[in-house]
């Protein structure tokens, strides 16, 4: 039924953008600030026009946080995100009684790509309960829809949001939306916020159009996780490792505390320097190439098989689960002063 | 989150037109031919203008069955309802290649009231790959969406519909929806066809405004199955088969072949008539109310309770999965010429 | 599929202790205890042999309160559902390091009777991690199973647990269940605790053989909630409250203060007395019945349309996942030393 | 809450026997024949005594398959899988009336682990009602259980099952599972059938203790669909296809025809022979590794991370859905002589 899925559309690109900044040579344009906050790691980006990393010019907060399954991390993220949102709509002026529409975008039948609409389920929405003129004060009116995606749908995602946005005429929007990530360590333990909306080619390999400000004509705040890695990805990322750890063994595998240093998995240190003449060595002409090289070989390889795979952790529906519910109690912070404390 | 609920529009109207035609006195402007097949009942109405229903003029069909869970009734069920749809979309000049837009209406976390999001994500939706150029014949242009609840969403239902159908333009609407039944053996038994649209207060007790041809201005088809009771209706019809069923035992209870006849529910039966002072005798006052009367009472003492009660038969999820299998494979048939084979 | 069910064991009985108690006219053998806090009541009942309500000796805690769907009210009732737990752990001599069996009874696939599925899903398991000797200390060996219902298994549910019981050895079994109820007012809105076990007949119209220490010699706490209410219930209880209704009308209808108090549903007030010859005024022959008589005849009418029918709040899906999570986070609490503050 | 899961036990092993057979360099003790009927070919096993495969010795049948989300496809598998499971039945010489338990392994909340469960809810169940002495002639007894997953439940699940088997004392085992595959393209387009049970490390990555008439003392039938692959495969696998594209390129891009075979995806080829020298040249150290080798180094790299990754199709939930839905319907066909019509 799926199968006219087009594959041409299947970009190297990442959602993140610190993704970007780790891979880019210069930084020409682009301000960043990183704060630790309980082992939560905040970087505050902001792009100016014609940046280095060719990304829309606003501003990008990123979240990176362990483990939202325990308890105590889970407070403390919803700490942070509550405030990192709440500062973002300061920034853009946006007003305590500005009427919201959440757009939860996704597939709510495929796990992974279900977080945007798990989001709106749990969403405090209160429209409809101000059009009847009974909303108390200390409640924002709020809106909440999740449009379906292109494959069920039949609709470009962009023109659902479109056409409501326009009937309804909110102040401004939170799109939430699953991203596809670069790094296998990223999956499920970042969120990124941001006013520069969706792009084409975000989430599961699905194109949409882009939902922001410049279409829609209100400010468009995107808050993204990355749940899946693309199967290049894990490949790429494989491989890598492979050749580091070779690296990183041949060095110090004869030194009395190898053992050890192993143990930390040295390979994932980005601080230690590889030499390229063993990457030739273990990788032949691979080895010659560089990363983006390898990512785009693998991607022509894997593309026509069309397997059409997806990497998620194994416990990826207890996980969404968390996440949905960490980003849902933020907004509802968020949008209603009464809902705090 | 929920409470502010109207209950006031708690009316005691009934979604399906043989419930109404059956509690009418007169049949004035109602058109009405019934047809056995395979022991479906298919009851074709024509409403004219200034029915005695008081209903919308336009084609009412309506498809009474048993068991959908059994296979072979599946299967004769399935048969009957493309061919009706067929029939009405034929009479009503929706042409081969007209585009469709499905529209699920209902809750998908409230089990009977997702018929209609369960059958659009089993419709074939074909309207992205007709824009990229590579629908094959056979195949009309078809897309769905399931707007939510306003309760979920905070939004008129039928101004979501409403604002896609003006950005994407089909050429008509199939709308689903669960009905509320004015008697318990119809649940999950009858399904509903007309060209009339959605009316106010249709549904599990939520009111939506009308989704029809005069507010869409293409042709709006609707079908529809009865998925629930209202309590009031269970009290009402509890209280009429008590006093049925106490009339009678005295009628019949010191004949021979009581027993027998008792095992067949005889106070199910239509045709037998009653003697008011019985009603009176069993009921007291009560019993001298007539049937809208003894609705309104029950609803007068239930609404502010606030209960907000729903009566489902125990296998819900169940029949609920085979009823929207059922719905979207006679769609799929109806609307595409090469799924028919 | 499930036609076969037998409509004969279809009784009147209440699985809430506090139900039998307002119905019986002896407190013989009851010892019964009643504190308020937060607004929510405690019903501490011990019941002893040869009781006047016919029940098993032991304790029964109830715990009854508003809204669980509000934070504030959510998080009150986990302190007092833990610290009730916690006492009768203690009651009982379940010391802090015996293992623990959590078995979820009903059936998943039905959203009202999932509560005890639900509440599996989400507690914490840890007997295979004690197993490979990694556990920490303040955990509990804990290990939790969810049977099924004999609809879907063919097996009697109680033998499915005593076999496990007899290869595991637990020191002690939680038994969580959905109930059913017998008056609308508590549906969702009462927990029950015993250490008394779970009864046949029990939930929701399916039959269940004991599951008790008198069977599987270890100490057997049950935690239910009323989530349904039998159509026999509400058809009863609304015949009840129209009389209430038509007295209370009768009696205070000139009164100035009537409209005020009418919109408090003074029919619910258990204080007023009535009359009985306006009962049997209003309800002829019916209103010379009590109230037992009166479901009897409701359920001898009802039963053999087989309709099989529950009542539920329409917001069942959602008051259910709140209520999971709240049994499932107490438990843990009570369960886990670790899991506390 | 799931982190003491143990890496240790990430074996490289394959559940599927022609995955063996392939990589195998010895047929001794293997008797393999191949029939194709209707696009599905259907490789029919059988292993003795220590053979070179260094497998258990029984049947394996395994049908391979394209899309069975295509309807007629769907059909066709039905009726394969219906004939080679009686096939094996008579074979291991069950009687048309023994009792049989269905066992659904896996976790019912991770959908490529969904399997079992979804079988054991489509599957036609009637134990209890031979127990109350009303099954029609031409249904077998049937009971089935869904008991967990060990991180769940914290038992094993062969205890289980064998603590159910020794109470209800079935006649035999039909155990359904979803596997992991050793390539991606066998992933949700392969059953296999065996007479030898589950083994050890199966399925997705939890270990469970063998489930076979060694243990059970009755014949055990498993079905398994491998549903996932392992990082480290698809890792392994596009290093290959790497590896044999730039050998295929290198060979045939100055042909005219190259473009055309390109799209054939020549480098799934396996009867195209690539130079050992080309694979050192592209690959250096690691070209020099055979696939075992490669494989363990991937797994080493892979493992320390922890990130216990799987790899589905996309569309997985829907896929699991199709695939649950026919070996239920092929086992209640071979189960019930009436189901077959």
């Amino acid at each position: 039924m799926n199968h006219e899925i087009d594959l041409k559309n299947y970009s190297l690109r990442t959602d993140l953008t610190i993704d970007s900044i780790e891979s880019s040579n210069s930084l020409k344009g682009v301000y960043q600030q990183i704060n630790k906050v309980d082992n939560i790691t905040i970087t505050d980006v902001e792009l100016f026009k014609n940046n280095a990393l060719d990304k829309k010019e606003g501003y990008y907060i990123t979240i990176e946080f362990d483990d939202v399954t325990d308890k105590d991390n889970y407070n403390k993220v919803n700490k942070v995100l509550t405030n990192e949102i709440s500062k973002l709509l300061q920034k853009i002026n946006i007003k305590e009684d500005d009427t919201c529409l959440i757009v939860g975008l996704g597939n709510e039948k495929s796990t992974p790509d279900a977080l945007g609409p798990q989001v709106v389920n749990q969403s405090l929405v209160t429209n409809h309960i101000y059009e009847i003129g009974r909303l108390s004060s200390g409640f924002r009116r709020v809106c909440a829809i999740s449009p379906g995606v292109k494959g069920q749908t039949g609709i470009e995602t962009s023109i659902i949001i479109k056409s409501v946005v326009e009937k309804i005429k909110p102040d401004f929007v939170i799109v939430i939306d699953s991203l596809a990530s670069q790094s296998i360590e990223r999956v499920n333990k970042t969120i990124q916020i941001t006013n520069t909306g969706i792009h084409p080619g975000s989430g599961i390999g699905n194109s949409r159009r882009e939902i922001s400000k410049e279409v829609l004509n209100i400010p468009v705040i995107a808050i993204g996780i990355p749940t899946v890695v693309d199967a290049t990805v894990i490949v790429a990322d494989t491989i890598n490792y492979m050749y580091k750890h070779y690296a990183f063994m041949k060095e110090y595998q004869h030194k009395p505390s190898s053992k050890l240093t192993f143990n930390n998995v040295n390979y994932l240190n980005k601080n230690i320097k590889f030499n390229p003449t063993d990457k030739k060595q273990l990788l032949g002409l691979i080895g010659m190439l560089d990363e983006e090289e390898v990512k785009k070989l693998i991607s022509e390889v894997l593309t026509p098989i069309g397997y059409n795979m997806m990497v998620t952790p194994k416990e990826v529906d207890f996980v969404i689960d968390k996440l949905s519910s960490l980003i849902a109690l933020s907004l509802n912070q968020v949008l209603h002063k009464n809902f705090r404390q």
